[in-house]
């Protein structure tokens, strides 16, 4: 941390500046320029924050220097991880396709999307029961009996289970149904449900805030991590932007710099970010040749009639289009495509 | 809802959008142009939301007309409304300021705040038990003792309290302390928190989500008042832009917009939104200016010793400035500042 | 500036960052914490631009502390300016109004409209010849007749002309019409135009680009000033944001938050910001009361015909309303409303 | 172009709304739903801009349905364009490499960053004698100076130029020395300017302004294309978010956008929106994947002593990486690296 005293600020300023950072047990460097005095805080950072040192006589500004995050940062973990969703990597030398339904709504949508899924070269089936929605008249998801579907067809196709949680009180219930818990973007700073599945004993998928900055999503690993679960995934949706042609605005380059900042894998989501089916494809490509480790997608038998954002679906021949993605761009960037489990390590 | 046909829809794909509106129990008006045909659609739109009408063949967009929200909308219920909170009303007619710490930390830190509210004006105090924190190493609040502080302090000082509630599992908890609960701006779109918030009996104050449109932010007070509760209060905390001079950008226009769209009371945080003290009394007196109905505002006896947003509360000198500013301001626009309830009223 | 070395850099990488700056004629501190090392960088920060350090060997972080700007700064010039334009001040001591038509379309508009901004209580007279619109189908503005119907109707009515330029090559043209010439935002950051405005000897009135941090509108006024132009007054009028309810967001906070950093004075444009007439009186209003300079409004006397931004003008009752503001506001703040100079001295 | 009529309109004031749009030469559409009544409008929208609807009795919101682009729609020129740069294709069918300094320096930096670009795989050269800085105390360019060397260094190597322009009077100038003109990202709407290279008979390429919705980057090209040149390149170059771990936010997905949208090339400019070097060969692979026809990179013999922009240069082993790129990437889209041109037609 460093402290930039004010052109004005006293010698008086800048001796309690000291005292004041040593009596929270930290060390002060004071540099004398020309027109300003620059003071480097060496410490606990944490101890510092709480000093309200912008509030200071003398002090014009705080600087942060070092990152707030610690157990997900890559400063002490060079190598980048590789998380196991029931036998099934995330992390670099594979590709992970993730694919399935925006919502679970009958048995048999859920069976006929992860066949899709299968088709176009997924390892991991997506699909949520408990869908958080902007309008309250709008489908809320099918909750218990959605997950039984899940569970059946898990079963049934043999791809382990993503689905997403939204409230503290049903993490135990969902753990008992999916492999790994999604929180979704508007719940990324829902510190409640950070922590309880943090302790959940499952891997976790994070997607990012619509408006969190990089570093604020790896700060909400954080709170994930700090309850004793690293294996969490990072997932790229797309930022709020004043650009209205895309419901999101995909930031390609927070794959590259999220994966130089954290050892945790980070994937992307083309079909959520841009809301439109026409993007999926395009999206995808550049997501494998950016360097993100797995894509997750909305595939659904019929999107004409999907109850959840049916209008970003993939079906048909769209499907074999993902597949050709999955089969041929992996190996440009020294690749595989990660496979699907033995159908035995499922259902067992 | 209008569709807009794209310019080259067949006359069967006008035809199949037809009578997928009617067979959905709507009506279609079809308005032929030279270059392109748009189709109005008349009914429900919730049932046609699951339409995917974008995905249809022929369509270029499809455009929707009308409010999304119904109980907090102010098309049906023309006259704005007061919210009372332990009687002291919030609406038209007043302006209430609400004065506080951000955090709870001591009884005697608390008390020491709630008597500067009181000698600002305030006729509420607020004081955070459970705090979201971005960082999970940051103070997170004193949970249930820093309830038990409120409820002395409130019997003491005479002012009724609004504190924050961010897991739905402790809202009844945070009831028996709060006369009003708050949602902060990072759960406006926990849907589980605002359904378990519109069924607890008490006055919400609902802050605007930093990355929300205005749109959402009635969406999610329209979550709160399906359940019943009505008694909601908007707050204007500012918005994520791309700025940096402040902590966000107050969208100060918000407003006079949300007062149209909607018959809710809306107050301003001048304290959250800009993150710094220098900008408080400008911004309050701007919050009053241009239509606000209260003014919610931190305030702390030392802030440089506060364990949460210390460089923005105020103190000394400044809560006699907003007192000036509460005791000149409200009658230049035609109100009266909300007074404190009867000691006797409170204390029962 | 300061030099944040990466963790795992080296005691030659540092050497070498040390003896790079002194090379280029600074000094250079070294602070050696736990985990990482900071340099504090001395001397003259433009020097040291072109050094290139974050691409150094063991460089994780370069953080500037200055600001980039010192003309238009208060660091050296602690009074906020007063800037005479025709002999009507702006600046701190009294709020200025500067009304009239979006775009000059006739004589006869023109002369309306000064009239209604007169009996607003307007100082200054606005209205565009040179119209900057988005799409090459829309009135361009009528150009050097608009600058003679300007000049007639500045002799009529008496109030001095701010109009807008957009072509250096018309700067010098513009000046034999205008009193104080107005760079538009898409323009803020057009560098040949700021140069040539800098040389022309008027005041400026530089809006803020809508994309423009508030430091960046200081380096453009800074552009300005270099050319030895100092008479510039900074507009606020609004921000691209991803909120739609309005054209853009105003941001009320860059009102102190400018003043503070430069001594130029500062006023607000609350018809182009909002895009809506019913925001412009509450937003005036708000604009006084945050310490505004000035405000800059849109009156037409038939909105419904206007060539352009007809939604925004203020006409009939509105302009008594904006009267009234003018009237009893700019006392609270112990400012007093400009008056509009003595008919000889424009017509001279 | 479609008009919402308020709930509580009348049948006067749709009767009003019918009788404008006839006297402005459309034709107007009543639809009457339960609650509200629209109003589709046909003929021409340009006519009816200046009607301001949204100020009339009774109207709720205006909503345009058509694009305000002719020229460089894609609606009625299907087939996208390919454009000529001395004789180099940017278009469907090739990818093609622009690289060079960000700024000509000096003969032999020119020359050298000439020579790495060829290498990497270049068929044109990029470089700077005009530039645009935020601060006027920056680096502004060598002017006519600059302009001479690339025309040498064009001699020598045999690659075409793209340069910069930022005044309409350098317009004729420049056109000397350059093969194509760029507009850059702060010029996008300086409307003078575009005028002028509208006029030149030189290609364009069009940078899209950080703050441009995709509707406005066209709307920009517009301009061009009414003046009659038709030959435009539109470059993706970052806008600005909230995120500040980048310089700007790629927008990867305008690419497809723009592509569906207009008949022009669209390419990336991946330096400028990361401005950091680790990110360009990831962000030139996911260029080429989601479909870009191109791809403009900084490069420089010596980053640490650029004049500008030396932190986002590529240099040694980089120019193998991307050269690399280059030479495995494009056949995966069914595309092939564009040539540069045989050394007789440049050196002509």
């Amino acid at each position: 941390m460093v402290i930039v005293m004010a052109p004005e600020a006293t010698q008086a300023d800048i001796d309690g500046v000291v005292e004041l950072v040593r009596s929270a047990g930290g060390e002060a460097f004071v540099s004398r320029g020309v027109s300003r005095t620059i003071i480097g805080l060496v410490g606990n950072v944490d101890n510092f924050g709480s000093l309200n040192l912008r509030s200071r006589n003398g002090v014009g500004d705080v600087v942060r220097i070092s990152v707030p995050y610690k157990l997900v940062s890559r400063e002490h973990h060079r190598e980048r991880s590789v998380i196991r969703v029931a036998g099934v990597p995330i992390g670099p030398g594979t590709i992970t396709l993730i694919a399935g339904p925006c919502s679970v709504e009958t048995a048999d949508q859920t069976l006929a999307s992860a066949r899709l899924a299968k088709k176009a070269g997924a390892s991991l089936l997506r699909g949520g029961a408990f869908k958080p929605r902007t309008s309250p008249y709008a489908f809320q998801g099918l909750g218990l009996a959605g997950l039984k579907i899940l569970g059946q067809v898990r079963a049934e196709v043999g791809l382990p289970v993503v689905t997403e949680v939204v409230d503290p009180a049903d993490v135990d219930l969902v753990c008992e149904y999916a492999d790994m818990l999604q929180v979704g973007t508007r719940n990324m700073q829902n510190f409640a449900l950070l922590q309880a599945v943090g302790s959940a004993g499952k891997p976790v998928m994070l997607k990012r805030g619509m408006n969190a900055t990089i570093e604020e999503w790896l700060m909400a690993a954080e709170y994930i991590a700090q309850r004793g679960n690293l294996d969490i995934v990072l997932c790229e949706r797309g930022i709020r932007t004043f650009e209205t042609a895309t419901r999101n605005t995909l930031d390609i380059s927070a794959v590259p710099i999220a994966q130089r900042l954290s050892h945790l894998p980070v994937i992307i989501d083309p079909s959520h970010s841009g809301g439109r089916r026409d993007l999926v494809l395009p999206l995808s490509r550049a997501a494998i040749a950016v360097g993100a480790d797995g894509v997750i997608v909305d595939v659904h038998p019929q999107p004409a009639k999907a109850l959840c954002d049916g209008d970003q679906a993939l079906t048909g021949d769209d499907i074999a289009g993902l597949a050709d993605v999955m089969a041929t761009m992996p190996g440009l960037l020294g690749r595989t495509l990660a496979a699907a489990p033995e159908p035995a390590s499922v259902s067992a």
